[in-house]
């Protein structure tokens, strides 16, 4: 065939694997892929998009599963806000492979669950329903309140932001934040320290709220020792990675009837059948269900976040929302 | 025995009913009431109270049994904030006793039970409940936020404005307040209404909570015509009095999947063991306890509000929480 040079040249491939998008939602992806050129190819579930993969230029998925399979693959984009799954190993076929994260989507919902499972503990919730279960009327359990509490969050990023945001509505004694830097650049904490400080404010904190990254420097942050650094009564929400504490260490000061907690992330997911964790006692498991994409709100911002990045990624600048591969977030 | 002019007047008594103070409370109260010349007698529960209100002055305690035994009483403060069971019949044996409530110690406690109840519902807990329970790992069931919503509060007492300022931090779409006059003095919420507007604004509710006194005119207020003009998925959460809403007309439209509720109070309480209500689907029940008193911070401030009104009384001052016994709050 003589060459045509009205020919269209060949489209350039955007793979997206996001279940749960409504048809307005897939039509804007579409149409601002179509806009530069870009074939965007949807799929609800992995395998239906492995076959695409090949020439795909752009990645959308959560799986490290995808990451491998395009010779072409110049950007990754996780929906996740966790990217400790894609940079343990050498994922992509290339070092020069660009990953982004979806980081800002997930503050909404697991501030909510957090909120949620505080409240929860606190109030002997779970107590409660098993009374109701067996249609008895008893209303005389010990309760706590977030009022007045020392809430110390381990992590200031988008979700540790939100969190402090809601329980300061709820009247704490002292909001503290914990980073790297030990920045509050929006005046959100009481006071902001850096990690380094961490073991000395352990023994006057009421509520422990852990949304750190999973990655080498927060693996164990929460060893044994520091968990006895805790006063008796302590409440501890988990809701960044399971790597960040020792889940035997946190088990033994649950079962002593010393801590309690709110774990939403383990060392091992699903958590294995035979875990004693399962039946220890002082705890409330959630299934990873704090940032989930089940919430319409939350797979909203991960859309509009990847479109921003999109823009950014067609016009040539800097991505917004690159992650540090050696850093992990 | 010859009159002895330096003999001490006797002791006025004061018979308080009030389980779970410290020993430092107790000591505030003996003490408050010795430096005005009154014997307190301190209880943790009816029956030990009993042989003692003869001769008694002031009565704080919650029961309607304390109310008719003595002749002598002329102020009686109950540390619940519902007085229905007070005001229902003529409690007192003269209708000159004061009779004084405790609003204003339970706001904290039942806004902390609402926001709960609000994320257990909307976030599936009690389903990801079960599925823990069943040791399974199941992460994919709808969930929504209070973000966006538009809560409509029904009771813009102390627990409707403390509830209010809890759920701002959540970016609802739009808090309204609805009460006898209308009024928002602090501009807590996005509009205050009276609660004839109450039918046209349900059809535009997606979480509806009720704080409203048991009175002759809160009676059914939630009648089945009202419960239908609330959209499909609305969320209807009750903390003030079961009496304020049509318990089977609910009940209809929970089985029918139309709504859902989570409710702390009952037309019955406890509820009958044979009653449909317990086995209702799309329903959270607590046994009453979103207000009780075993929370610290709910026993101080009963105490407070006494304490400032027992100034009040002996100073011949009016109480400040005088309940109206005709409005019944």
């Amino acid at each position: 065939m003589p060459h045509d040079s009205t020919a269209p040249a060949p489209r350039r491939r955007l793979v997206a694997v996001l279940p749960g998008l409504d048809a307005q939602q897939q039509a804007r992806l579409t149409a601002a892929a179509a806009a530069q050129g870009f074939e965007a190819l949807l799929f609800e579930e992995d395998a239906a998009a492995l076959p695409w993969l090949e020439e795909a230029e752009i990645v959308l998925g959560q799986s490290a599963a995808l990451a491998r399979r395009s010779p072409r693959l110049r950007w990754f984009c996780t929906p996740s806000a966790g990217v400790d799954h894609l940079v343990r190993e050498e994922r992509f076929r290339s070092p020069d492979v660009a990953l982004t994260n979806s980081s800002g989507a997930y503050g909404v919902t697991i501030a909510e669950h957090t909120v949620m499972v505080i409240l929860e503990v606190l109030r002997r919730q779970a107590d409660y329903a098993g009374i109701v279960a067996r249609r008895e009327w008893r209303r005389d359990l010990p309760v706590r309140s977030i009022k007045g509490s020392r809430i110390l969050l381990l992590g200031t990023g988008d979700i540790g932001r939100e969190t402090a945001l809601r329980l300061r509505a709820f009247g704490p004694a002292r909001l503290t934040g914990v980073s790297r830097r030990g920045l509050d650049p929006d005046g959100l904490f009481d006071r902001a320290v850096p990690v380094e400080m961490l073991d000395s404010l352990l023994p006057e904190t009421d509520i422990l709220i852990i949304s750190l990254p999973g990655t080498p420097q927060t693996r164990r942050l929460l060893d044994a020792d520091r968990l006895a650094r805790l006063p008796e009564g302590a409440l501890l929400v988990n809701v960044g990675r399971g790597s960040v504490l020792d889940q035997q260490a946190l088990a033994a000061e649950l079962c002593a009837g010393r801590l309690c907690a709110a774990l939403d992330v383990f060392e091992t997911e699903p958590i294995p059948p035979a875990d004693p964790l399962w039946v220890c006692p002082n705890l409330l498991i959630t299934p990873h269900v704090a940032g989930n994409m089940t919430l319409p709100y939350t797979r909203e911002r991960i859309l509009s976040l990847f479109l921003e990045d999109f823009e950014n990624y067609c016009a040539g600048r800097p991505l917004r929302r690159r992650v540090d591969p050696r850093r992990g977030y």
